[in-house]
């Protein structure tokens, strides 16, 4: 048997996933009874060295119009061109994979119900973490959980900024400059170290958590890590933590479900501390399994292709998600940043005992963690501490 | 709708399955379109206080005899009356779930026969690594990737020794009985303490990285903890590394596959060497993919129970695992230990250059690590050494 696909934009990507279609096809093969045959690919390039040049076409028609096509892999990027190619495909009854978080997190409300229309799926394992299978998972394995708690690393650019800040005691600008010298960061980084990229995972992460329940990522308060300083960093270490850009999901009984990206204090005492450089993790708490950990590449091009892959050969082996997977937009998915109850430390040259009576803290050398504080109530007691600092707090 | 099961063996994990579907009823409803309704359980006790006592039974026929009994969940344990009622299960067209790595590592190849004989399925996520999601992982998400590599901590009753006698300084013995005071180990920890355990579940892992090529647990060397001495844990700290029981699979290319547990001294670099307590954790590396990891709890009622309703539900929604999912005894899966090539660390008193002369090493201090030795040649090399000892070492 034989499954025609087409590949929608020939990047990083897209290139690695007919590689590792290519590379591990008698596996392949073997697994899903069903050979993987890349028929098209949608670029506006050229790619004349490529042994996949003969497929090239710069006609959409000639994708969208193949009764043979079954599955695209939609690996353009961006909300524009993405979004009409993969409307049209999954009209077309088409399945779409893709590694694109931006459309996901922007429209996937009504790509997933134009995927059911049509009696196609709409498949993004390779959005979230890169290679590291976290989609999946949350929707099969901990299908018996209510997920109580998220707490990622999801976004490996501003991960190895911080790392390189640390051990080689650079600023932020330097860093930065390094990481675009060693691809690790793009020209125009501002999507990611402002925590946009963060934020749109974690709308996906979120919304999956809340059984579809879409969280929009304009509704998630986002802070990047362009102001965090060496002082920062260096601090880190006098409590026992490592700053990190953590996107965290929260939902507790009694409590309105939270989501917001920020830069943490993470006790070395979780696992995700120790997660450096461009790697990716990402923390679950379900209210059976307790706390469970997803580790891995979270980008780059053969282990997104991993996971674009492990999608495509889903789709081909007719395995489909169930109906609770459409997301519904009921406008008020979670809590307004300002009331959500947050762990900070606060940092200061004197800490005056008397500024945190109503709170429960816990005293560190030079620091004070405040356990619970809602987010409006933070500026107001800072701001009474001469040349005090805070930042989020996890254990 | 209503899916009915049956529960074969209410201890804990049995009962702890109960307790999941229970407590996540309404999510799990909603998720899966179907009631999960537990219509028997088998049982040679009663349970008169239980909210299950009108379901108990003693009789096998009233479970395997009731049409409308779609999934057994076998958490009986051992590989004698399980491998009975499974065999009658699956006999009769039901489903098993099970946690039970004993069964499945012993009598897999005759079971998923059996379960695709008679057109149902036999699952085993919560026999690995309890809660943790990895046998789907490794099936779905994995599928396009050859794994070359599986390194992982898959008993917590030896992790909590090791950490025990790390933390507290203590003797094996002393952390032995600490770990039975508090429940984490059995009273008969035979299993556990020589590798059993872990032999099984690699077992179970490496059959699955081999595409169902069986891997006996009688073909993998296990090598358990109970000769581990205080001074072996102090040396850890010594090499930046810590001392754990890993159980390990390797396939690269141009070698035949390997598979073993052994006490390893891992590189603090690694992830797993941070993993504490009664807690697992599985590095997988695939060739597309990378390095990737899954961490959490690995036994326990309720995160087992965790996996078993993750099973349990993806059997209800009718997603079947694929037929290469077949496992075949061709009874030469790996590599014989003695030929298989390691990583160790050798220390001594003294280390005379002159002994590692034909070897890649890598002198710490008062340590050398031997990069790639076959098991064989280790203990002539090292008896040549006044007072040396030698350990598997990972980076």
């Amino acid at each position: 048997m034989r499954t025609d696909i087409a590949i929608l934009g020939f990047g990083v990507v897209g290139a690695g996933t007919a590689k590792v279609l290519d590379m591990n096809a008698k596996e392949i093969a073997l697994r899903t009874g069903t050979e993987i045959y890349v028929k098209r690919i949608l670029d506006l390039r050229d790619f004349p060295d490529s042994p996949y040049a003969d497929r090239v076409t710069h006609d959409a028609d000639e994708v969208f119009g193949d009764k043979d096509i079954k599955i695209a892999v939609e690996t353009i990027g961006g909300a524009k061109i993405a979004y009409e190619y993969t409307k049209r495909a999954l009209s077309s009854g088409i399945t779409v994979v893709t590694s694109n978080k931006e459309l996901v997190s922007t429209h996937g409300v009504e790509l997933l119900k134009l995927a059911k229309e049509n009696g196609c799926q709409y498949l993004f394992e390779a959005a979230v973490g890169g290679g590291i299978p976290i989609i999946r998972p949350l929707y099969r394995c901990l299908a018996a959980n209510k997920v109580v708690r998220i707490a990622g690393i999801v976004n490996g650019t501003t991960n190895y900024i911080l790392t390189q800040m640390k051990v080689a005691g650079i600023s932020f600008e330097e860093a930065l400059a390094q990481a675009q010298k060693n691809g690790f960061a793009e020209a125009n980084p501002a999507a990611d170290i402002d925590g946009i990229d963060a934020q749109r995972k974690l709308s996906i992460l979120s919304t999956i958590a809340l059984d579809g329940t879409y969280v929009a990522p304009s509704t998630i308060n986002a802070q990047g890590i362009s102001e965090i300083t060496t002082d920062d960093i260096k601090f880190a270490s006098d409590i026992d933590c490592e700053l990190k850009l953590i996107a965290l999901f929260e939902n507790r009984e009694g409590s309105k479900p939270a989501a917001y990206v920020a830069p943490t204090y993470v006790s070395r005492e979780s696992l995700i501390a120790s997660v450096e450089g461009v790697f990716n993790a990402i923390m679950v708490e379900g209210n059976a399994l307790g706390e469970s950990l997803y580790y891995g590449q979270g980008a780059g091009a053969v282990p997104t292709a991993s996971a674009v892959c492990g999608d495509i050969l889903e789709a081909a082996a007719g395995n489909v998600m169930p109906d609770s997977r459409l997301w519904e937009d009921k406008g008020d998915a979670i809590a307004s940043f300002d009331n959500v109850k947050a762990s900070i430390v606060v940092r200061a040259p004197e800490l005056p005992v008397t500024a945190f009576a109503e709170y429960d803290v816990e005293y560190l050398s030079g620091a004070v963690i405040v356990k619970s504080i809602a987010h409006k109530d933070i500026e107001p007691l800072v701001s009474g501490i001469p040349g005090a600092k805070w930042m989020h707090y996890l254990k």
